[in-house]
């Protein structure tokens, strides 16, 4: 018998909790009916979750309920959540690690919250500084691990080392067949370019290539993220999260546009028609609910942060991404990669 | 008789040279007939523009041509390009503001070496410290002026300060109806988010508001660039470069997307024949060329760089950014407004 992956659920976070949170849990065992080898420990207020219960068929001997009636609100500050919280959802699903043996955490609440919650319980790993917020990102191939995108404000040499090899091990739990190529988001291709913290992680990354964690592409500029040359990308969270939002905002407003220039006259409404099943496929692949689900990256265990107003198809994504992340070993993989990286860093700190 | 304004041309830089450049000058006066309040220097090979100008015929008696053999190359570096490049046509184009009564000079040379070239040659204006790299974008309601985009990978609260007067009076110019609405890109929208700098440069930048120079619209996230509440976006050049090619890059692969879905079976191809002049809009409304043109902001005299790879119609809309910025009186506007924050960045520097 194979070991069963256990993955802790928090099911009061976010919107329309804990309708969306079970809706996409049952899509996921729907689609996954063949294997046996995944069991949820849900949290959230067990009278809320039985009355929801009979609408999702595909829950059953599967999950185990713990009660728990408190809720991270949204409205609070992380320093009082956490006094108010300990018995809260969203940190019981995540002390399941610690108490229980749970493989990885899922909460879609606050995300302030959840990465305080999440380093107070399960530690920074050995040798990591500063933790951070990896986030998938659509490119020409395939798919790509960007990180940090908003934990750490400032970061160092050191910082942007680790966050290569842990993205690294990421994309490797993620698609087991593929390399990791790293890249340096930077603004210009050249080696003189940038600041002075990147061109010292630039010099010790071409160091790391040899240990064959991942492929190193040295610099991107911010046009080549969705080339799908590089599949991990490395930055500062500053950075990070302004790119992935201007991603986000430049796809809205061109959707936008696009859909008012579809619907504006007779013609270009008959258009519609015949291109609806490429318009629609076209809207498929660039479904953002497809790459719901960040990732903190350098705790002793797996916590996911899902989209708090995304709905049940978004949140079975991010139910999926727990499930490969824990079949995919991704911590065992980080310990692996950063023992290459130890050894350079530490020659770093003795300058 | 109303004064001309006169734009200096550098009609070498870029790829296909003289061409582009002087096509793009060509329909400017086409589409300026009316006006005679305009007049150019062009700065070239004169062989080589005499033998294009018969393909021009709206160019007459508008220009006169300063004959410079020596071109800017792209694979010199900006020192080694300034040594031998006092009498190539770039450093001929920025010296017209100096040596002759040019009003602003366009080039689509290297950005690097126009910008080392700019500075020695029109030098810094007073209580600026830093100039910088402005652009246009485009947004629900209109366009912003988004800066800095490159010159300064590292940026102080006065820096920001700067740049935001300086952009606000480049709106101004732009669209003298419109009020400048400025805001600082960062990665959250409470005041306590960002790093030291941006929550310096937003305590600072609520006490202008009271000149009038520019609304203060607080902070925007990278998903908000496009929303046309604010018009006028403050960044390091770092985070500029970065958002801008990232834009570039998603509206790139999902233009290639869309494209690819339109053209994968008949259905699809028939409808892009009913759609036909609705997608044209919807691409002319987002085409780059119309966006076509950086500024220097924050010497004695504007500087505008076209992109080297455009076409005659992106030079063209180069050549109509420079004619507004110079009938808008962009330098006096931007002392004005740093009368303003003069103080304010005084006490600054005290503390």
């Amino acid at each position: 018998m194979t070991e069963k992956v256990k993955i802790a659920v928090d099911l009061m976070g976010g919107e329309n909790s804990p309708d969306k949170n079970l809706e996409g849990i049952n899509l996921f065992v729907e689609r996954n009916q063949k294997k046996n080898d995944y069991f949820f420990y849900f949290f959230g207020d067990e009278v809320k979750i039985h009355n929801k219960l009979n609408k999702y068929k595909f829950l059953k001997n599967n999950y185990k309920i713990f009660d728990t009636k408190i809720i991270v609100s949204d409205d609070l500050s992380a320093i009082s959540s956490i006094k108010k919280g300990k018995n809260s959802s969203m940190w019981k699903s995540i002390t399941a690690q610690t108490e229980l043996d749970a493989d990885i955490s899922l909460s879609a609440g606050n995300t302030g919250v959840l990465l305080v919650m999440s380093k107070m319980i399960l530690k920074t790993l050995e040798h990591v500084d500063k933790p951070a917020l990896a986030g998938l990102w659509p490119n020409e191939k395939n798919m790509n691990v960007v990180l940090d995108l908003g934990a750490n404000v400032e970061c160092s040499e050191k910082n942007l080392i680790d966050f290569s090899e842990m993205g690294s091990a990421l994309y490797k739990s993620l698609f087991p067949n593929d390399k990791a190529k790293v890249a340096l988001l930077n603004i210009g291709l050249e080696e003189m370019k940038g600041t002075e913290v990147l061109k010292a992680a630039h010099a010790k990354l071409k160091q790391l290539d040899k240990f064959g964690d991942f492929e190193f592409n040295g610099y991107i500029e911010g046009n080549q993220i969705t080339s799908g040359n590089s599949n991990v990308i490395v930055t500062d969270g500053f950075t990070g999260n302004v790119a992935l939002k201007t991603a986000e905002g430049t796809a809205n407003f061109l959707t936008k546009s696009l859909r008012k220039a579809l619907s504006e006259n007779l013609f270009s409404k008959i258009s519609t028609i015949f291109s609806y099943f490429s318009l629609k496929r076209f809207k498929n692949k660039l479904d953002p609910r497809k790459y719901n689900g960040a990732i903190f990256l350098g705790l002793t265990g797996p916590v996911v942060k899902s989209h708090g107003g995304i709905d049940g198809l978004g949140f079975y994504y991010s139910v999926d991404l727990c499930y490969k992340i824990a079949k995919g070993k991704l911590i065992d993989k980080i310990k692996s990669n950063l023992a290459h990286s130890k050894n350079i860093n530490n020659n770093n700190e003795e300058r």
